[in-house]
């Protein structure tokens, strides 16, 4: 087992990351603050993995809450659902939290803690590669609104995050494929090594190579937790960890959250940020090619989906939180491991982007 | 004027008290972070002074929420209407919210700039005694459940507090006496020598006299800005600040919310907190009675309401946020001006205290 530390001062915790450590009951039960514990989790992951979360748990007074799967729950209802069983057995202000499944479930048993008696200990347990390499470290909760992906929540940190990476096991391919999008990201942004290294390693992965997997998961969440630890609340470099997500958030509401996964809206956005980077001068032509044929070999999507005009892409674009004053603004890449800052986009380019690449 | 600090390093503001404020554009707009501005107020107070402030605000994008009046409206779903309202004006992350109400809009809204994208700037300008007194300074924010009293919420400090004391002339008697039970609490809880001076001139304060008024107000902000500057997030002392609240705040639930105003379900709590702190051997006969006292004097009412049973009360009290694993804590008095840390109370003497004081 590896251990990785967030580094924030009092709010600093572990992300541990190793075979099997779903069945160490030592390690879930050391950041639980008292005998209270609510397990959020959904309907996919519950039959899988609740019940040997569950036997580490006998000593204590456990209660879950299964929740529907998919991006299109991840509503204040869904949250609400949570406050409701947490006040119907009457839990304290040093209940602990657990979040076990992917990313949706970690940001809403995230924000469920933060606002829960503003703010009741919680542990990451993420089952999906997106949520291990990405959203399970870094305490961005929260939910989407209909008129915008993650527009209400919190930043809150777990106790701990606990990255069992014999989980993946069962996780499907088109999922997969998804959480490989943030992997990739990760050598885009500050490491051209790594991205060879996935050029290099990508059959492998595909092939759920265990050693691939988990060398590929501990360099994201270290490379994660260093960005975290110097900017928590996105006042510069966490931004570059946005590559992509302006346009990939624009796909995930105008299509309708759950048609495509995040990871793969992620996908086709960074895709986009390169073209309008090769557009400003940024990046060669070669280099986009080159991300837009490891996205493919990772059996991710690279086109716009039709049914989304450039017009409406702008328009879904002009709500999000990098924006300022209502500019739009977003990531670009220097080069392959190097971005940009948030940067404001004059319409033109924005629009030849959307219009002409992968249409 | 005058100007107080809330001293909390990186995140200390000001509270402004004086005279006709409200009318100071500049004392509003120093605290603005950008051309976006979302007020938020509620039916009653709109058509007295929604005006005022949007005349200082005329070079700004100005949007404004006007939602019901009264503590049955302090939801998740009035909040969603705050969020539907920013996010339809695609107002930034560096947009400004400012609450213009009572405590329930202050936390409403102050919860609403903790969620939108993680975390807007807000401006608190309370216009009841209640919310000038107390609810406004120290960033306690949040909603109800119908399980339990301010039970989702976040820590969030605003930019700046403005209280306007011209504002009192149009509050109507009952919401003022509610007020007036959160002033006498500063005397109860740690200051005997303000506890004489409001049975001295608690009739000034009714007949609003604005030297008494400005006084009073003056000093229960600043003795509120000592405790929490002292300890924020209630690890020790602020938990004082909620005498009388734990039973009151089973009464705001039990009763239907909206029933009993809160400083009205105050008022009885802390003479039920009284009655107990005697019951334990804390506090004399003749205190309790001198408390009770006092809060007849202002109007206010001191009897439980007949409809909740002793029962009853107790299952409403297993639900609070001072409850540690399940035991039910409530804040006692050691002497008038002297408040004891959150202790275990035994059901013996709570229920004697429940069947027993103003049955």
């Amino acid at each position: 087992m590896k251990t990785l530390t967030v580094a924030l001062g009092e709010r600093s915790y572990p992300i541990y990351i190793g075979d099997n450590l779903l069945v160490e009951a030592d390690l879930l039960t050391r950041h639980i603050q008292s005998k209270q514990v609510l397990i959020v989790t959904n309907e996919t992951i519950a039959p899988l993995y609740l019940e040997p979360v569950l036997q580490n748990l006998s000593a204590y007074q456990v209660e879950s809450v299964i929740l529907p799967d998919g991006e299109q729950f991840k509503t204040l209802d869904s949250v609400n659902v949570i406050f409701d069983q947490l006040l119907a057995y009457k839990f304290s202000r040093n209940a602990t939290l657990i979040a076990l499944g992917g990313g949706v479930i970690g940001d809403m048993g995230g924000f469920a803690a933060a606002c829960y008696q503003r703010g009741i200990a919680f542990i990451q347990i993420p089952t999906t590669l997106l949520a291990q390499v990405d959203s399970s470290v870094g305490g961005k909760t929260g939910v989407n609104h209909p008129l915008g992906k993650n527009m209400i929540g919190a930043f809150y940190q777990p106790k701990s995050v606990i990255i069992d990476v014999d989980v993946l096991a069962t996780l499907d391919n088109r999922q997969f494929s998804a959480g490989l999008a943030e992997v990739i990201k990760y050598g885009l942004i500050r490491d051209l090594e790594f991205f060879v290294w996935l050029e290099e390693n990508i059959d492998a992965l595909l092939a759920r190579d265990k050693t691939a997997l988990t060398f590929a998961i501990e360099y994201s969440c270290r490379m994660k937790a260093e960005v975290v630890a110097e900017d928590e609340h996105e006042g510069g470099v966490r931004a570059t960890l946005n590559l992509g997500h302006t346009f990939g958030h624009a796909i995930e509401t105008g299509m309708g959250y759950g048609t495509y996964l995040h990871g793969e809206a992620v996908a086709i956005g960074t895709c986009l940020a390169a073209d309008l980077s090769h557009r400003k001068g940024l990046l060669t032509a070669e280099d986009v090619a080159r991300i837009v044929a490891l996205f493919e070999r990772a059996n991710l999507p690279v086109k716009s989906p039709a049914e989304l005009s450039a017009e409406r892409f702008v328009e879904l674009m002009a709500v999000d939180k990098k924006n300022v004053d209502g500019a739009i603004r977003v990531i670009l890449l220097d080069s392959i491991g190097k971005a940009t800052l948030p940067m404001n986009i004059d319409n033109v380019s924005l629009i030849q982007t959307l219009q002409t690449y992968g249409r």
